[in-house]
Formats: C-alpha cells, structure tokens, sequence
C-alpha cells in the first residue's frame, strides 16, 4: 500500500499537488470504480477521526447526537417545493429492492430535513420541548454532474455533520444561527485554518432558508472554499411539515428553524492551506502521528538505541501524544522523508550520542531543531506543539490577509480574483451583481463580511455608483 | 419528545416489552413513513455511541478504520457468482441521478466485499503488505421482505462495523477468525452480553465463504440473537478480484481472506438480556447516565441542597463518570421512575439529612442501598459500579445457563426450544437436520459449539443415530 516516492509537484501548480497529495500521503484513493466516489485511505481517516471528534466534542457541549434514515420516501421529499427545486437535479432515487420495483422511489438523503422534519413534527408538541438541537454525521449524496474532486466534490459527501434546531422565535433562532458561527469559528481554529464569514447573496442561499451565512477559506490558487454552512429557515419548514407547538399562551404556533453544515471540506482545507512541497503539514490536534521517534542505529549500541526509543515511546504515549515509533529497516533519510509527506508534527531522533549526553533532539515539520534534555521531554514536546500550532495558525493567516484585495474598480477586481479575493463595495442588486461576474469571470460570493483582514464599510458601488457595502469577489470551488 | 409514563408490559411478554422499552427509554422511533427503517432518539444513540466507541477501541490495537463507498456498481456487484446468489433479491438499486437514467446502476452495499476487493487487488503487491487488516462502520442495505424489527432485522442497518482481512496462507488466515471470534467475546463480556460460539452448517454460511462462526446470545423469549459473524473466505474473492501477491518465492499468489462483522444487533442484545420490567438495565462502560443526581429539596434548605448536589456532580464528573444532575421541577419519585426507565445504573439522593450526616445515599439500579462517606463517594461508586457489571453479567449468564437444555430425543429437543436451545447430538448431514427443523419447528443453528454450558461431545444423531456430535438447535431472530 506505500505510494510512491519522488519530489512531488510544487504548491504553485496547485490542482497537480493536491491530486498528488492525497495519493503519496494515503488520504484518498480516487480508483474507485464509480466517478465521484473515492476511497478513504487509513491515514486519510485518522486525520479526519481525530478532526471530526473535535467537531463532536464541540457539538455534545449542547446538542445531542442522532441518526435518522438515508432514504427519504419520494412523497415527503416532494413536499417542500423551494428545496425540491434546489435539489432535484441531484437527487440518486432508488426504485428497485432487489428484482420488485418499489411503490414508492426512495431518494438518498442530499441533506436530512426531509427525513428529520416529519419526526419533529411528531416529537414537538409544547415549548417547554424547545429549542431541541440534534445533530448527526452520516453520508449524503448529489449526482453532480460538474467536474468532481476528492473532499471537495462528491457524490458520496462521507462525512456531513448537519445540525438541526427547532426554537420558540425567529429571535431564538437567529441567536441559533451566531452560536453556530461561534462554534463552526471554534472548530476551525482548531485546524488552525483562517476563515471568512458573510452572508450569501438572495440567490445562493439555501433552497428554503430566510438566510444563509456562509464560512470561507482561500485555497492555494485564490479561490474560495465555502467549508460551512448555516441557514436561518424561519418558519418555511415547520410551515410545509407541520412543527407546531403548544406556546406559553395555549395556543399552536409555528417553531422556528435553523440548521448548519459541514462537510469533509473541512479536511481539504486543512490539507490544502497547511501543506508544503515536502507533503501534508498538520495542526497538532489533527495528526495521526504528532511524533515519530526514528531511532538511529549505529553498529554495536543497537539494542541499547532501541531500548531508549521504546521507553521514549512509552512515556510519550503516556502523557497523551499521537506518538509512532519507526524501527523500520529503511535509512533515517528515507523514514524523514515518508513522516514528512504524512504530516507528523515533530521527529525525534534517538542514537547513541543522544543517550551519552541524555538529550532527545526534536526536529520540528518546519525544519526548526531543539535539543531537550531527556528527563523535561514530556514538558518541552508539550510545548513545541503548542508553539508549532500558532506558528503554522499564523502563517495561514497572513497568507489569506495576502489574497485578499480591497479594490475600487471592476478592472482591478478581475486581476485581484486571479490570485484571491477582491472585495468591493456593491449595491445588493442581481444585476450589478451579474455584471460584475461576466467583467471579472468571478462571483460575488457574500456580504456582511466577518473578517479582521476585510473592513465592512460602505461606499459606492463598483458598477452602478449607487449605495453600496463591501462585499467579496472571488473564483469558488 | 417525552415518552408515555405507566408500567411497561412484564418481560414475559418478550415482544410487546421490547417494542415498548424502545419508545419509552426513548431507544429507537419506529414511525418514520418507511418500513424497516427507523430513527436513532438521543439517548439510544448515546448509548450506541459509547458501546462502538468500546469496539472501536479494540479494533484499533491491531486493525486500521477507513471508509468506503456506499455505492457498488452492478458489474462489480455481479462478479462473485455464490455471493451474488446469497444476496439478489435483497439489494436496492439506485436506477436513476436527478432525472437521468444511469448508465449502470448501482447497489446499495448489503456489505462491503464487492467494494472493497477490487481496491485491495490495487493495494496489494506483496508479500510485505500482508497482513492487511481494515475495517469500517458504515450504514449498510438489505430489501427485508420478511417482518422488520427495530435494531434485528432492518432495511437500513445504520451501524455495521465490517473487517477485512487479507493474508499469505489460510492458516494465517485461520488464525484471524481466532482472533476475531476472541475480540467478539472481549467486546460481548464489556458489555455484560454472555455468547455461544459455533460453527454454522454449510448451507447457513455466508455466501463465498469456507465457513462461518457465528456468535449468538439467547433472548428472554428462547430465541437465539445473531450478535456476530466471522467468515473464512478462503482465496474464493481473492481469485474473483484478482487479489494477488509477489510472495518471498518471487511467484504471484492469490491471497487469504478473512470478514467479520457487528451490527446494532448487539444493542438489541444488549437491552434485552439485561432489561426488566422498569426499563433500561445497562452495563457502566455503556450507560449514558452512570451516575444520577437527585436532590430532595426541603423548604429552607433549597440552595444548600443545590449547592451540595453541584459539588458532588462536579466531583464525580471529574473523576470520569458519566454523572447528570436532574435539577428538574418534578417530583423526586417521577424522577427516579423517569431514570430507572433510562437504566441510569446508580442514583444519588442528596438532602439535608444527607449534608449534615456528610453521606450520600446510593440505590443502584438493582433497587440496593448503600450510604457511603461523601469524602470517600469518588471510590465507593467507582466499586460499587463494579460490583454491579459483575452482578448483572452474573446474572445473564445464569439466566441464559438457564435456558439451554441438552436433549436426547426429538419430542425432548421440540419441548427445550419453546423456552431457549436444545443441544442434540447430530451427523452433520442436511437430511437430518431438515427432519429436525421439521419436527421441533426450529433450525440447527451450529455445531463445534464453544460455551461452558455446553459440552461439545459425540454420540448417535437424534435422527439417523449414526455417529453425530453436539449441535445447538433453536428458533431464531
């Protein structure tokens, strides 16, 4: 199963790297015999366990975790025509169980509200039940038909992790939707992946929702990555599937709905933003192997090397890392190489001159070395992880304030987009919005900006001239 | 989402108690508009959370996780003749993406050879790549046309953990199945489930495979429950994908295979062998609630009662117990109905009589009452939590001991299995054992039994009296 080796594409070419990145460091396979569908490799899936029990450590703080089918029976699928029209040209319908044809088609879920909603039109019935917030992580699918991409694309998405909240008022719930900014800010900044937050355009947001607030990362080649979402669904749901509930008053009222997304982007981004030419560079909290001890094995002191590395291992292991030893029968130079293409965060070489001197030297994935004395290893690995987190947390973070340009005119705008994102001051409008996306071949991705990097401010609009806010511009995925 | 208070139907009931347990302790909601297919509430999630999360940690000693496709397309699917037999009529079918018709349409995965081998005839190359031990937890898919059942027989099983395993020679192969069946046990024993281990008959096992183990447990009804399968594949998938090695002789060879595999079957174990008449009774290691908080609150000395109930939730929290305060404006006996229901395993009162005595009164889930030191309260519930695994493990085992009855006669063998297995002996042959599944109206389930219940002996078949060994025969799920 060990991919090849050789130098791998540079970050400049950036769509060959990460083809090649998810091979030669065993993330996905993309053999799979069906286009779309990609294979999680081990190493692949210990990154995103250990992500996703971040997301769920952080989910379980107030939401309760569920599971509700992957096949939505055709009627209640149709019911809810705005989300229908969203999603009918994505939709896998299953029509057969074995040689019968089925009554009914069963479509696989794109996203649940059309399996959870009836069952909370069942389980709500007064205030005092509300807000309830569920979420679960299971896989959903769309019959793309545009180009497909590993992690980034799919037609099986593995790994969506969608919440569902049900409140009194459309104030609650709108409370709902800032928390689940805090908390998807949170998660991010525990992959140490630098994000913007806006508010989609009327037209690109979530088919039924009142509003959608969307998270953005800026890949390696300028485009945007949206890698969450969360919508603000009013009483449209609850109106289609009836979620009503007894209020304070004794009346039935109408609940009101938020829910919010994300999916494996989230482990493109971190692969994408973080790596290098040498191969994946991980957020400590996220990496299968936070230190690989390489013990050096020089000639006679072979047994005594191992024995030290073994006990390294042993008390590394002990006080919580990720740690691997690699007693491989292969040169140092080439076990370097395979850690440094999968990420892990630190090496620890061991010979027996370290022993003598009762040091441990740490080499870093950014190439920075330490010598620690071998009796505060626990205290001082402890502490270059911690270093090594900001560092790489603020080397994505100027290398996304670098793509972002705030410009003043449609031409400038179009050479901003080809490296990142231009922001602009735009009125709001669809046509102006069209405008711009014809002069610049980008489009306006969102308003109300969240970012420390992007002012929100107002001014003219960059074609009509009419009163305008700042807004971004950009190629997406 | 509060379910029905009143008393559920007694055990003896077997089927209206289970069906009733599952709403009530909020398990499983079985009206979703679909048959066989049904919703994961909150808490019978959780305890499927934590009950995985034990099987995950034993995977992980020695097996990777990773993930693969739902979707199988039809000529894969279609490649391996015998297993393509077992599974037909069972497989949904997804014909058609959006509106189009697909061009070869794909099953839904019953279970994961058909996609996994043909990527393992990609990975494998060597000699040095083997063994090969993977697994996943996935949803899986079977068109049940029999009567479905929540957690036994689904149309969805949401929780399938499946192993595949590749080696260099079947005996190393032989010795994986050994292995699985030991983890199988481990996993079973933490959850306090006793198991029968046996080899199925021919025409029971799992279609391409040299055999099958099975692992069962015996319900309150008699009927035995399928909680784990270990197959030999022999080199019959490795020579239809194409799995092949350069071995340490330069020659290619095909490899060994083994698969195993859990489903959410053991939650229905685990909830029906240990249940009673008041709800839930759940193993510490998977209970959701080990520990529940109830203050009595007594005019005056409200606050202090709060505040004392606070402190030891915050103490027992940090010592890595599941605790839960229920601060809830109900009744003190509606609360303990509420967790006994829910199968909290210990209930802490706490009052005034308790703050002054420095005590705290613990009634464990078997109705037992310990006053215990508050300043020693952290060991005194890790011990008697303790004691309580082993009393209800204890007690299952003597139950199901119970419910196995070694026979000598056909109308002995037709009378045992109205309450539980009879243990025949049996020549192995078809004729046979269709003439026993014709006169006692139940099925020769396995032979080569492993259980200390039953003696694996020899002596004449029930039927043809020709030389026979010990055989299990039962009703089952």
């Amino acid at each position: 199963m060990e991919a090849e080796t050789g130098a791998l594409p540079t970050k400049d070419d950036f769509s060959g790297w990460y083809n090649e990145i998810l091979w030669r460091a065993e993330i996905m396979d993309v053999r799979y015999p069906v286009k779309g569908l990609y294979v999680w490799f081990p190493h692949g899936f210990a990154i995103r366990k250990r992500a996703y029990q971040i997301l769920r450590d952080l989910m379980d703080r107030d939401h309760q975790e569920t599971m509700f089918p992957l096949l939505v029976p055709e009627n209640e699928f149709m019911k809810e025509a705005a989300h229908i029209k969203g999603f009918e040209n994505e939709v896998y319908w299953v029509t057969h169980g074995g040689k019968n044809e089925l009554d009914v088609p069963l479509a696989l879920r794109p996203t649940s509200e059309t399996a959870i909603y009836p069952m909370y039109a069942l389980w709500i019935r007064s205030h005092a039940d509300l807000p309830l917030k569920l979420y679960q992580i299971v896989n959903t699918f769309r019959y793309e038909t545009k180009h497909t991409r590993p992690l980034i694309r799919l037609r099986e998405i593995t790994s969506f992790k969608e919440a569902h909240t049900v409140h009194v008022t459309w104030d609650e719930a709108e409370r709902q939707v800032e928390e689940a900014i805090e908390l998807y800010r949170t998660f991010y900044r525990r992959l140490c992946v630098p994000v913007i937050v806006s508010r989609r355009p009327e037209w690109d947001k979530f088919p039924g929702a009142d509003y959608t607030i969307a998270v953005d990362t800026i890949m390696p080649d300028g485009k945007t990555l949206q890698i969450g979402t969360v919508h603000l669904l009013g009483d449209h749901f609850s109106k289609t599937y009836n979620i009503t509930f007894e209020g304070a008053d004794g009346e039935q009222h109408y609940a009101y709905q938020t829910c919010y997304g994300i999916s494996e982007r989230s482990i493109a981004a971190l692969i994408s933003v973080h790596g290098d030419d040498k191969g994946l560079v991980l957020p400590p909290d996220v990496a299968p192997v936070e230190v690989v001890i390489v013990p050096i094995i020089v000639g006679k002191r072979r047994d005594e090397v191992l024995s030290a590395a073994a006990a390294l291992e042993d008390d590394l292991r002990a006080a919580g890392f990720a740690v691997k030893m690699d007693a491989r029968d292969l040169r140092p130079g080439a076990k370097y190489y395979y850690w440094e293409m999968r990420g892990a965060v630190l090496r620890v070489e061991i010979g027996p001159r370290d022993i003598d001197a009762n040091t441990v030297v740490i080499v870093t994935r950014s190439g920075e070395k330490h010598t620690i004395d071998r009796r505060g290893v626990v205290e001082g690995i402890g502490s270059i992880l911690a270093q090594f987190r900001e560092e790489i947390y603020g080397r994505a973070e100027r290398s996304m304030a670098d793509q972002i340009r705030i410009v003043g005119t449609v031409a400038d705008a179009a050479e901003a987009v080809k490296t990142g994102v231009a922001v602009v001051h735009w009125c709001g409008s669809k046509e102006c919005a069209d405008a711009v996306e014809e002069a610049v071949d980008a489009s306006i991705l969102g308003s109300d900006i969240r970012s420390e990097h992007i002012p929100d401010s107002t001014g003219p609009c960059i074609v009509c001239g009419g009163s305008g806010k700042s807004a971004m511009v950009a190629r997406t995925y």
